[in-house]
């Protein structure tokens, strides 16, 4: 496993580096990142190229143990580049250029950009694309701009083109008969700002992924071109940000990696295991965590610091959630800049800051980790998907209905009862193969493709449990309504024999009743509410609304379908459920869809996870005090008595006592 | 009476067509509105005009008795004419273009945007406006638009110039010399953007209700031209929307209609009658409800359904109150377009969606109505009028003082309370004629023109009782103060006997002590405050100020003038009361008025409202339950044992039950 | 003492004028500013010069015993001038330009605009300049705009090459190898828009502040050249605001004068005082109230009316805060314009309005005062400074970190609780001098010069109690982090004996423990906490924190540093804390540092404060009742008994008996 931090010898002078890198090593870091926002320093003026610096912090770096991933610059172009060719900067949406200076405020689109970028990668890869002390590269950093230039708005057109062909169908799938918005000229289609036509605004985000990927195409293959095959190339992506499909962008990369920041408050590991599942199910391996925080930050309202122990359960978190490394954001603030204030393990004294005491923890427990085993050959293995899609994001998130209805909020009620019951979870695309799943979750799944139809009728047919949530299956992916009711698609309506008669936004919570297990109970439905109709006389009603509006009163909430040869059915859920209901529906589901949780206890605050090695019995067990108190963990009859804490080398015998946010590692075979 | 929907044939294919027409039919349906965001189908390119598929949907129409309104489509322009003719688009405050696609995207004032409005009606008149078939035209549709371009800017220059005369008139009235405005040539004069001179602001608004007027003059001309006398034109206002001095624009119309929309939330009577009464207040007749809300819209913030009855309660609402038709928006979404998500009566299924059964019961209701009498003969005849001025609403808007002094607000607490006493009211302009009421409130009359004054003492001589609340008579027509103290102009002054020694904006309630009928009674001003001096020893002292400020303490807050010959009386109401002291407000206007309620029993949640037939005893007795709870209403001693309900055909007699959201139409007669 | 009004005959014929001064004469006025904003009235259009007009208003003023202050116009251009030279415009954000008619729409960095005011101004000059009549100038008024156009970047960049020298230079001040935002080219720099580099943000306030200062010479060196030597020369200032470096702009000027307005809710003595100490402290001197409100004002959210008698207390107020003027805003109010329902003395009506009265009250107050001395010999002398620096606002306020963190906040933390306990403290420059102080405080001084340290340093070698706030110390005059921990400079670290070891923002309040006076007691900190660290063996800690983040847990809080052979120490507060325990703190300071308060007694809501006449025994002692109920002083023993109330004449025996918002002025002798 890889520890260390990003690191920016370019802000300090040279004489300083050796006691950077000593702090570094007693801090047990074994991996460093640098230069990705170094540009005007290995190129000051056009074409003008000074690397002797970098390989000489490189070959300290590597002198010392310290492995190292090399950014490329191209998220801060350098002042001379912006202002002898301003089509290189960014347009905002109000037709102003960006200013220079606060990074990413370049166009990623720009021909002249792309041609800048690829020259400096080239030179680059040219110095040290041979160089076996590099393990890997970075790309860029955080993508997030859109341009709104003219030029782009040209692009975006001749993107249209390529996509649709003519200009009929283009009005066809975007009804653009309405409010007389039909097209008889590519040049006539704006770049949407704000509301519009919802498949214009689809599309644009399409067009935006394909500025990024293309973008980054330029750089993968500089870097491919020159550099050694072991050198992976990654980007640092940013959790549940969608200024574009990771799914398409990640494809170019061989590995994924992102930048995990709590910002305000502290952490909530309900919530946050998920955007590490998220993150892994982009390429569905495991991934790096690039940057995550040392402490505090500097950009949120309140840059509070995390608790002292916080940042261990969090780095441990995030291994048992799939990364193979992680790096602190960042080693030490420059004396100006934007992020002075940042948190970072170094203080402007140059001395290390209280928390570099807790990352020199962390150091030691991955050294004793390390000398154990290799954990890169392990990863998360589970029975449950959840599905997530960028188009359904996009399409809600223009049209929520109720300004309340946040899609990630929906498929994280979902993904937080299965944390809770320690049931690990997988988030993949929707349109993804689900061949290895038992239970598979389409929550908000607006927009359902036909692939996304097939794969799922597919894995019903195989016999597994589909849940289909609130407004999955009601676009197609053109963001035009299916022309029939949710779940849309003839296959699933069929699988499902239920078909939401009508949707509700709520203004206030309907009742709920809800009998799933043969008992009763009473629950709520939140925001929104789908009142259900049976199609189907094998389907069986297992939730119903009470009095509410008129309308839902009395109706079908929740419908499981007809059961297959093989176990397979659709279970539609039409109602937002209040965290106990959704709770009982989740130990439901597991039930059903015959899953068993990665520790049989629950413990309020603490978290089970597990990573399997590859072509074996042998599983790592994650157990994490997220709580501020100690707590003990009963593992008799769970764990064979001579299991050891890699983190301590103590076995765990009878009760595993964790202080207040304390870690154990254990391996297991679960062949046992 | 006419009932039906907004219905876009152009969206589907004409094989659908029939289909939708069988189901308005069997909704009860008999009118139908088209093509009024059509444009691009009707003129896919310039000059290519194809009505042929909009001919069909008429005779399909009208093959199965729906009358037809037509629609001029210039709110949407199709993208040829904006793409080619960007000085059709209108410009933002901030100066950049509106985008194509979002309607309402053209600029009113542009001449090629007029030209190509009368070319497109002229093409529509040519081929309809002969046919009996068209019973109206609808001209645009929501005009909503204010354009800032500089040629808007040159434009209303050359207005300003029309209007004054000179710049020393413009300079006097708008008191330039302040900050060193004064204008020595017209084209110095800004577009106000933003806070500005109140003159300048006024003068503003003034234009832009110019420019709507001579946008729809346009059309009106046109269609006048061409079309059948029998075709009457209307367009579709938005209730309390203030772009434009809807009075003047609605001057060259033969009809006024409008939309209606609850957003988030629900309907509350005591609030919406009175823009009902608005609405017909601005031709002084009946109107038509355009459109209407079946069960949610898709642009609130929470676009939830109303309740199971609500709208069935929400038409005969409009009815009583003067609705001669009743427009549902709309029959059925596109599969695409901004609005996918909107209430309709259809789903995307093509099949009636859950709301449609009650529209046909409202259907159903009308059909009963319809065949057994004219409604149209009828309208709402009332004893009590409250002034409306657009120039008080944009004087006080501009200046609220008082943040949350909103002039709407304020017309509503005086409307709020006669609705809850069953008492009709009527609201009609501040220089409106006088002469048919007993009592008349001019609530925040700011502007207060010497038409205003003139009636309103003439109004006063004849025996009426006029309230004159906060605010009312501190400007002039151009914005300036009266250099007199409120009621600022001489004729009312001297018939108040009372002046406005001073107003306050409250930061907290200042109590107010009643003695409006013999008894005390302690209420509260809210938000404001005016200290009255009575002028006249025959000035009456009706209600005083506590200790508040200092200022107020012991000063006069109600006002009664001297009683004239006939009866007539000024009354002054310097406090903006507490919901239950301007409840006692409202009976004493009411008893010394003499004013009779439509109903004389309260019940909490049920509507009485009257229309009455023109030249007869004859009255509709409209009793509505706007609660969730039914209701018994006690009909003995008030109505003729042998009244029947017309909705049920069913005698009155004793009690009438009411279900929840039930509805009861008597036809009786007020000569008995 | 003088006591006015601003009056602007422009705005009124001038057969009205006569009436108006001898309004004012009733009240006790004896001053008047006018012609500020009457430029297009003295320049109707270009070199074309009236002041026929201005002339007969001074001789009418003169002539009734009132002194004229004259402005010059340059806050509001004509017409003529913008519209012909739209360069003179200021250029928005957004890069549009300003409007004409709000005023400061003015660019006054545009050289163009500057000849032009400097043609009206030596217009002026030449008229009145000799003019006896006259007794001050006041120039522009409240100066607030930034420019952004692209003249202003160019004249930005050229400032910056005449103030670094090389761009060597400044690259490495704002450490521009950070986010590869290096220079290598002045042209590249732009001026920053929202958030950016630290250094760049200081120095654009540094440029802004230059640019007022030039804007500003040249109308002093216009007026310099062609005045009488007794006319002096002001500008109103806007108490808190931060445009610019208010110590920069004033040290051209004779004389500070300041805005004063409540706008919405009520006045609190014990946050006003410390904006008059601060204005008093720009030059450090006495001050003019050149405007306050009469009553209310017209541009804030809700303009409540002050209390009756509120206005008298804010009156005197003032004056014990060093005001030697007092003048409403304004007389009264035009009939248009955008201040058409600001406060005034005269209605539109063109009589008294209500608060006229109490205006009165106060005219006679100061005719009392000035007929037995002279109050411009006598100024606020206190033993307690508090340091403020508009360089560390800007700091603070680009990174509050915590977004409650508010600099003038933490100021006034440190204020109020002195005013409370009538103790009066001066506000300087945190590069001022401070030979005459036994305490001064330096509250989150985050940019701290080298002369800032010479001069604290000198300080506590004095014998001085200097107390250092949080985040005092942590930034060099460029905006970088200084390279040791705070309090960053040397000597301070070294007399401090304790350094922060780290900063916290919080998003809880941390528990702190006090021991300051021998007893201990428990408090809290919030919003912000540093941990201290004590570097010498004679540092004592005098406050720590409890259970908190596990980082500040046990910490120190609060340090003395060594006592020094003069008795001089370094106090180090790193807890921003709550009231009580700021009380606490405040009182344990003065005790140590030996300051008598003002008054022995601490009665809630009234003020005692002091002024001291020069080379004089003698003292004014203002006793202000700022509370809506009378309150008995007992003076007994601390006052001689023969003492007079200056305000009624009538001596002060025993107990002196203040009724609601009542004011008594003493003359005493501190030598008895």
């Amino acid at each position: 496993m890889y520890y260390g931090a990003a690191w920016y010898p370019e802000h300090w002078p040279a004489a300083r580096w050796d006691e950077d890198i000593r702090l570094m090593r007693s801090a047990g870091m074994n991996v460093c990142r640098i230069a990705e926002f170094a540009w005007s320093t290995m190129e000051p003026t056009e074409g003008y190229y000074t690397f002797d610096w970098l390989e000489c912090a490189i070959d300290k770096l590597h002198s010392n143990g310290i492995a190292v991933v090399l950014g490329t610059p191209t998220a801060a172009p350098p002042a001379w580049l912006t202002h002898h060719h301003p089509d290189t900067i960014a347009t905002e949406q109000d037709g102003r250029l960006a200013q220079h200076g606060n990074r990413c405020h370049y166009n990623p689109g720009s021909i002249t950009y792309q041609k800048y970028a690829r020259r400096i990668v080239e030179q680059m890869v040219k110095r040290f694309g041979h160089d076996p002390r590099i393990i890997g590269w970075q790309i860029d950093n955080e993508y997030n701009r859109v341009d709104y230039s003219e030029d782009t708005g040209r692009r975006f057109q001749a993107y249209l083109k390529d996509v649709y062909g003519s200009l009929d169908a283009l009005n066809s799938h975007w009804s653009t008969a309405y409010w007389s918005q039909s097209y008889s000229d590519w040049r006539e289609i704006p770049i949407p700002i704000g509301p519009h036509n919802p498949g214009l605004m689809l599309a644009f985000r399409h067009f935006a992924t394909r500025v990024w990927a293309d973008f980054q195409r330029v750089q993968v293959d500089s870097i491919r071109a020159g550099a050694l095959s072991s050198h992976w190339i990654t980007h640092n992506f940013m959790g549940w940000f969608d200024g574009f499909d990771h799914y398409v962008v990640s494809k170019d990369l061989d590995l994924v990696s992102w930048d995990w920041y709590v910002g305000s408050g502290h952490h909530d590991y309900l919530s946050t295991g998920v955007v590490h599942d998220l993150t892994r199910g982009l390429k569905r391996q495991n991934f790096w965590l690039m940057e995550t925080q040392p402490g505090c930050v500097n950009w949120s309202q309140n840059n509070n610091m995390l608790n002292k122990g916080e940042a261990r359960c969090m780095a441990w978190h995030a291994v048992a959630h799939g990364a193979d490394a992680l790096l602190y954001w960042q080693w030490r603030s420059a004396y100006g800049g934007q992020e002075q204030l940042h948190g970072s393990l170094i203080g402007a004294d140059g001395a290390p800051r209280p928390f570099y005491s807790e990352a020199a923890q962390i150091g030691s427990d991955i050294a004793a980790l390390n000398s154990s085993l290799d954990l890169s050959k392990s990863t998360p293995v589970n029975d449950v998907a959840i599905l997530h899609s960028y188009d359904s994001r996009w399409s809600i998130n223009a049209q929520r209905h109720n300004k309340s209805f946040d899609p990630v909020a929906v498929l994280n009620q979902y993904a937080r009862p299965f944390a809770a019951q320690n049931i690990g979870i997988d988030v993949v695309s929707a349109e993804a193969a689900l061949e290895t799943y038992k239970l598979v979750i389409a929550p908000a799944i607006a927009v359902l493709t036909e692939t996304s139809e097939a794969e799922m009728a597919a894995f019903v047919e195989r016999g597994g449990t589909l849940v289909l949530g609130v407004r999955t299956g009601q676009k197609d992916a053109y963001n035009a309504l299916l022309p029939a009711l949710q779940p849309g698609r003839p296959l699933l309506r069929k699988l499902a024999g239920a078909e939401v008669a009508e949707y509700y936004a709520l203004d206030d919570s309907a009742p709920v009743s809800l009998n799933l297990a043969g008992t009763t109970s009473e629950g709520e439905s939140k925001i929104w509410a789908e009142l259900l109709r049976p199609l189907d006389d094998a389907t069986k009603v297992v939730a119903t609304y009470g009095e509410f509006n008129g309308w839902l009163d009395g109706g079908a909430a929740i419908t499981v379908g007809p059961t297959n040869a093989n176990g397979g059915k659709v279970i539609v859920v039409g109602a937002l459920l209040d965290d106990d209901a959704q709770g009982e529906l989740t130990e439901w589901l597991a039930q059903i869809a015959s899953i068993e949780p990665v520790w049989p206890d629950h413990i309020e605050g603490v978290e089970f996870s597990r990573r399997r090695f590859k072509d074996s019995d042998e599983e790592l067990l994650f157990i994490i005090n997220h709580t501020r108190s100690a707590q003990d963990v009963n593992t008799a009859g769970s764990l064979d008595p001579a299991t050891v804490n890699i983190l301590t080398q103590q076995p765990v015998q009878g009760t595993l006592h964790l202080e207040a946010y304390d870690v154990a590692v254990l391996k297991i075979n679960i062949g046992v």
